[in-house]
């Protein structure tokens, strides 16, 4: 699948570090990549720190079509990802005129305070990622996407980034449960994978309150193939003598 | 808080950079070394691709006390993580004795099948990660602990790894909660955190059905600080017409 366009997500925050936060933003900004064909090959999560963020984010960037931040560019001293994206990419930063002026429009009079202001600096030679959910801008320079860390908001700059991104060929996937161990369907899903090279197959084992059992998923880029081996799939789990269903994810 | 060990979680696993699954583990993780003072820095994902691996891991164990990785080591083909752990150290791999009387006892006669066995295969000079959820072990190399990507299994694994980990001073939180927009607060909660720079501030704006608000939240190893912290953010948040609540988290 090495044609698509690729992506890395950087999540920024001690909050996600410290667990005090459970992350959702790269589970989503990777459903959202997969309806576009691009590849997720990649996500990080680094604290509060500019020179981490700026290590991680020059390391990602040279590496992949697409990166997406997430985290760090409210109004608040801890929010510093605007300056470590300025001196990632060796540019400036300054107030933006855009920026400003969607964000004066937003407050009253004397509400517009020093560091509301700061939501308005943007590095220099950037496009304004606009967002229904907040008047605070995200930030596209080169291949990167900065985005808010509430989930709400990077959503909604999700929403005006898609329409912008080169698209890949989609990745199809096909999923079958069933209630078995996964040491006793390993290598007849070992051989699928060797029919099937151009997919990738995968195992994922479960342990609920009602039992255990795993689910096979077959993904790739041709649906015809993708639903063959999924076909495969199910004859050779009845082979062994359980009772194969599709699971619609 | 530079003298705690350090440690980075990563994650090995297409079904996370597919978005298939919500990876969990890695808050379980951090909440987790928080108890023991461990700083969690860094946590990545990767996918099933042995080279990623290795130059992850390789990259993570040069820089933390501490790697924890979850995901890749079942029976099927897709698990690849103890071999690229293997070569990240430049060992070989084997069928470890005790690993493989572990896994010999658990099936029936002829269950013990040649995929099943590859879980007993071990880096050469590595330990066992035992837990009770699970036969197949973890694996223990250097200062790196091998986990499952079952979240059950991984957690008995963590039982079994944490009394062998060095500790440090826990840190301490406090969260205030209030009603009221972040860029009401900042300049307050910026003159704070001058007062108090032996800790660290964070400000964690929320949108919720029944409106917005901002969690506060003062971390550091000197509990006294973090209380006297939190009063003074809570002082701040009424001379700003807000009600502060404290957050039990």
């Amino acid at each position: 699948m090495s044609e698509n366009p690729t992506a890395a997500v950087l999540v920024i925050g001690d909050e996600i570090l410290s667990g005090r936060t459970q992350d959702t933003n790269t589970n989503y900004i990777a459903r959202q990549l997969s309806t576009l064909g691009i590849d997720l090959k990649e996500a990080r999560v680094v604290g509060d720190v500019e020179d981490e963020i700026v290590a991680a984010l020059n390391a990602l960037r040279a590496r992949y079509t697409y990166v997406f931040t997430t985290g760090g560019i409210g109004p608040t001293h801890d929010d510093i990802t605007a300056d470590a994206v300025a001196k990632a990419f060796g540019v400036g930063i300054d107030y933006h005129p855009e920026a400003m002026a969607l964000l004066a429009a937003r407050y009253k009079p004397g509400e517009f305070n020093d560091m509301r202001k700061r939501m308005a600096r943007i590095p220099k030679g950037a496009e304004l990622v606009r967002n229904t959910a907040s008047v605070a801008p995200g930030i596209h320079i080169g291949n990167v996407y900065v985005m808010a860390g509430v989930p709400m908001i990077m959503r909604a700059m999700m929403e005006d980034i898609m329409p912008r991104l080169k698209r890949g060929a989609v990745v199809h996937s096909a999923t079958v449960g069933a209630r078995i161990g996964e040491g006793r369907i390993a290598e007849g899903l070992m051989r699928i994978q060797k029919d099937f090279p151009e997919l990738a197959l995968g195992s994922y084992p479960y342990y609920r309150d009602d039992g255990f059992g795993v689910q096979l998923v077959a993904r790739g880029r041709d649906a015809a193939k993708v639903e063959d081996a999924a076909r495969a799939i199910e004859a050779m789990l009845r082979a062994q003598g359980a009772e194969p269903e599709r699971v619609i994810s």
